[in-house]
């Protein structure tokens, strides 16, 4: 092959693998000779055989440009299977990523319907962050992160009567982050750990990474961890830490009642075992009242690890929780360090500049509203088109119904039927490293009742009617 | 104590661990009574409690503020250092604290100046993206990252002769995320990994999160990482991985030469060894061409994982990495999905808006430029500052400098007399988990060299004199 032979099949190899699209310029001649190390003559050769080859076309007084029907471009997508085998179950994986397919009904997804938040408010201050961003702002907002932001959450909880000072903050990438960065702190590869059954996913995972050991807490779709069988494994189990969530669990959407929340938190405290409180939901609560934090029932803050943040409730996609880890913050800051250094710093400056507007409030009062009436309607409409022997939870808050489909049926096999008819759900082996909840399915409720749903939920009954 | 009383106290103690700071209102009488439950009678004479001792003062027809200068404030900061004993050397965070302190010459910061940034351009496009952005944004730029900026990431490699496809790329929070990410995608806890010796301490930290083994390889100031040691490290160890910096290493500043970077890429791939390239400071190279990646001789990127960002030449503060991890690639994004979700969605459509623009590349001959600069003008005011049988590098590239000082004398020693004068440096022991590079240096050569950090130079010079 000559040279300029090899330099068009660089070329060529770069349009197939879309790293330049059709209607992009390629890099001129000049750029091409000075990158390449070739002359100017062999250059254009390879540009005027990819000319003739269809692969690009020549503009006079502009340059070579990517034809915009380029011959065999590959399938898209198609290299993220070929990948080898991996630890995490392929179900959670194709159901994340189902949720960017816009032509499937997402009822899979763990994320709130996206025309639910202020997406123009919070533009404003995202703007108005980058006016007040300086030089130092990067260093100025490292770890444990921006301090009018710590501030702001430190008035919320003693707004609920929590007393939690801003240096107890931390402020992370999303509140993925700060339950992975609290579990590191308060654990040693080969600890036990109690966790909920059924449980998030990444609970599950970070356990894994973690190479911890766990024990499973049946827990119940109204009234969350069973106490009698926590006591239990701490009685027989060198437990060292407890991660669950008490307000709208995911995925059953249970919610510990508050006299158990208190016996929980005195049981864990006498035995001196941290507690990772995952407390993402509890914003959106139905009723009168938020529901408390475990970490409302720890006096002195020193067994309550509490992670939340903004992204069910405010801004997804911004990537920005935090921790109230009292005497972990400290270490969890080093920690934090090391895994990605900070929190995104114009977003933490933009949800501070939001939470000095007065709009939060109002938009959590709609909120709410919005999603207990989108859930009462998934919820008739559930109950009109499933089959009988199908029981469906309905939580107080959040966005998740819990469904068991009971006689037998394999929500596994209606996982496969529903996305292809376009439309995906969440069964329930993916909250379990056991066997369990085969016939559990989450369905997620917070988009709008409209005929494309309405007819997923019609489709989905048919499919259970079918198993 | 009276249930006012009570109040009165939780309110105190809020003030005092700066929950609510002088000059902020306090929540009004109505929210009060609301949040605590107790009558509005109590509530007020809470308030007027706390006025008659000075925490609070009332303003007629507006509310109750905290007063300007309410008693006995702690010293802030305090808190940080009572924290239980662990694991990670305390001088690297300090260090890093210290770098947010604008009182101490931050010589031992990892950080580029501030000042070196595009900071309007960038704003421009962080504007630009939030205008672009839609309720669906947060989901369609889920790993592995919004595909604009993988695509504008693929064209670079492109244009170094790099064959990268933008599905090869996965968008992380940081290049310490992406090398974090890289090591978990390829090792087993207990699994041997060979590392430089100095290296970079989030190696030493990932490493040992990561419970695996390291063997340190000796690495010179001048041509990088010993190959021959390397190569007797691989047959006398299984090792799995190797994680290096060829280019302008961190902290030595050395750079591996084109035939070396070669053989040890044929090296590694020959025994089906992953190559985890730490690459973020290749961009800042003052001779006439960007030295290449390792990623560069492996042809068909099965053996490198090439991680780098836009923090150390473009963006600090926006956490925006990547890594090119190729086959890699899918395992990747399940690890990142369970550990951080995803990067922030606003800063990568910024960077993707920016890197439409043409300011890039003129950017980075200033900012090279400027660095050069820099550095010959610290290099050549240690000369004469520092006594005989000190010796300094000279990178042709990044923006570190590294001394030894010789004469056994103690960096620990130069490193807490300078910070007794307000003068921070990264002493050599912070690059090790031997007992190596105590007479070691590495200085930030980033800054202008102005009044303030010619006086430092000076001072360090005297406290060597005198060690």
């Amino acid at each position: 092959m000559t040279r300029y032979e090899e330099l068009a099949q660089r070329l060529r190899r770069q349009i197939q693998s879309q790293v330049w699209l059709p209607g992009d310029k390629l890099p001129s001649l000049r750029e091409s000779c000075k990158q390449s190390g070739l002359s100017l003559m062999t250059v254009l050769q390879a540009y005027q055989l990819l000319e003739s080859q269809g692969w690009v076309v020549a503009r006079p007084q502009s340059g070579y440009y990517v034809a915009n029907s380029p011959s065999a471009l590959p399938e898209s997508g198609g290299a993220l299977h070929l990948s080898e085998q991996v630890d995490i179950n392929d179900a959670i994986f194709d159901i994340l990523q189902a949720a960017k397919d816009p032509t499937i009904v997402p009822f899979g997804s763990a994320f709130p319907d996206a025309s639910l938040f202020p997406q123009p408010r919070l533009a404003r201050s995202l703007a108005s962050a980058v006016r007040r961003m300086s030089a130092s702002s990067a260093v100025a907002n490292l770890p444990p992160g921006n301090e009018d932001l710590r501030r702001s959450i430190a008035q919320r909880y003693a707004q609920q009567g929590i007393a939690v000072a801003p240096d107890d903050i931390v402020i992370t990438s999303g509140a993925m982050e700060s339950l992975g960065l609290s579990l590191q702190a308060v654990t040693e590869p080969g600890d036990w750990v109690a966790i909920e059954s059924p449980a998030f996913y990444g609970v599950l995972q970070a356990i894994e990474r973690r190479q911890l050991k766990a024990v499973a807490i049946p827990t119940d779709v109204q009234t969350g961890i069973d106490l009698d069988a926590l006591a239990d494994a701490l009685a027989r189990y060198p437990i060292r830490a407890c991660w669950l969530m008490s307000n709208f669990q995911n995925p059953l959407g249970a919610t510990l009642p508050r006299a158990r929340k208190q016996q929980l938190v005195a049981m864990l405290a006498a035995r001196g075992i941290a507690l990772i409180e995952d407390d993402v939901y509890s914003e959106l609560y139905f009723g009168p009242a938020r529901p408390p934090a475990l970490r409302a029932f720890d006096r002195d803050g020193s067994t309550v690890l509490h992670c939340s943040s903004f992204s069910k409730c405010l801004a997804p996609g911004f990537r920005v929780g935090w921790v109230a880890a009292g005497p972990y913050a400290a270490k969890i800051q080093r920690l934090q360090l090391m895994s990605t250094l900070s929190a995104s710093v114009p977003t933490q400056l933009a949800l501070a500049d939001y939470l000095h507007q007065s709009g939060f409030e109002p938009h959590l009062r709609r909120l709410r509203r919005q999603l207990e009436l989108r859930q009462l309607a998934m919820y008739r409409g559930i109950q009109q088109a499933f089959p009988a022997g199908v029981s469906i939870s309905r939580p107080e808050g959040g966005y998740f119904l819990w469904l068991t489909l009971g006689q037998g049926r394999d929500a596994r096999t209606l996982y496969r039927r529903a996305l292809a008819q376009g439309i995906s759900i969440a069964p329930g082996h993916m909250f379990t490293t056991g066997d369990q909840f085969r016939d559990g399915v989450r369905l997620n409720s917070s988009f709008p009742w409209d005929a494309r749903h309405q007819q997923a939920i019609e489709t989905l009954g048919e499919l259970v009617r079918g198993l």
